[in-house]
């Protein structure tokens, strides 16, 4: 998605560690408009998938998440990262490490909001070594609801996750794919 | 707004503590369309106020924030949390304790994502003790934006924070005050 890779070009910061700063619009600073745009190119590719819920990460998932949802009129659920595997409830959780952070989470859902009725778009604002991608369809399995696809806002091609998930057969869609990034240079792929 | 109210009444868990679960609909699971009126009823108050940029805080506030945002036309900046107080960078950032978790967090907001410039309208999803609501006030000061109003979706008007602000002279609107919440029974403040 051209306007994407646009603010990617313009207001993107590369930075050590193969990390790519957005937060001027896509995290911390949200540019609404720009988001909304995406969300609509999200539901372009997936909107004859019947689509029943979004299912994200907190934090900067959960406001494209919103924003796409509305062209899918679905609900959002959000799982919740805890530090502790030691969770009580009735909930669905999988452990995801971050390599941003540096740091083990747990990924937690309350079984109520998902179902075996449930088809569900998984939408994540990065996908880099696909760590929160694995955990989310850990959590979908284990709820017996159907895993419809994935949708990313920016997907870090050179770090190969997307590429995997691709070959088992994922229906990935990501807006924008970088293929290399260097502290003067993005790259996007275009198939 | 008798909406709000009534998913409140029909979906909101009273627990022990003056904790009102309202997971269902306003957290961990957003029901989008419920909250795109919420929005709009927040943006029928503050039509006319220029707002430039809605504050929120992570999580529980994106969602709501960005639905709210596109009847703005503005953007949404959130502040993260952070155990602690020592930011780098150039960031405004203001303290703030939490009676749900028991802890204290520093708010921090990236110093470049508001300016004096900024008429800023602060969003969140619940007003309690209203310790979140005066450390985004910091930082509005500290940024030298101009506070144009609170916006929240649940007050607990038992609580008492709201009414403090009303008397400051804060242009204060909550969707919907819980005057009162017991197990089997919630009552909302009608003015």
């Amino acid at each position: 998605m051209r306007l994407l890779e646009k603010a990617i070009k313009e207001k993107g910061v590369v930075l050590p560690d193969n990390i790519l700063k957005v937060g001027a619009f896509l995290n911390n600073q949200l540019d609404v408009a720009l988001l909304k745009k995406v969300g609509k190119d999200i539901y372009k590719h997936f909107s004859d998938c019947g689509v029943t819920k979004i299912l994200t990460v907190e934090s900067s998932g959960i406001g494209l998440s919103c924003l796409t949802a509305q062209f899918f009129n679905c609900n959002v659920v959000f799982a919740k990262k805890s530090k502790t595997s030691n969770v009580s409830g009735e909930v669905y959780s999988a452990d995801c490490f971050s390599y941003t952070h540096k740091n083990n989470n747990t990924l937690i859902v309350p079984a109520e909001f998902l179902s075996e009725n449930d088809r569900v778009l998984i939408l994540d604002d990065f996908l880099a070594h696909g760590e929160a991608v694995s955990a989310l369809r850990k959590i979908i399995s284990l709820s017996g609801a159907t895993l419809v696809g994935v949708a990313i806002a920016i997907e870090k091609g050179f770090q190969g996750a997307g590429d995997k998930l691709r070959a088992e057969g994922v229906d990935l869609y990501s807006c924008a794919v970088v293929d290399k990034m260097t502290e003067n240079k993005i790259t996007f792929r275009h198939i």
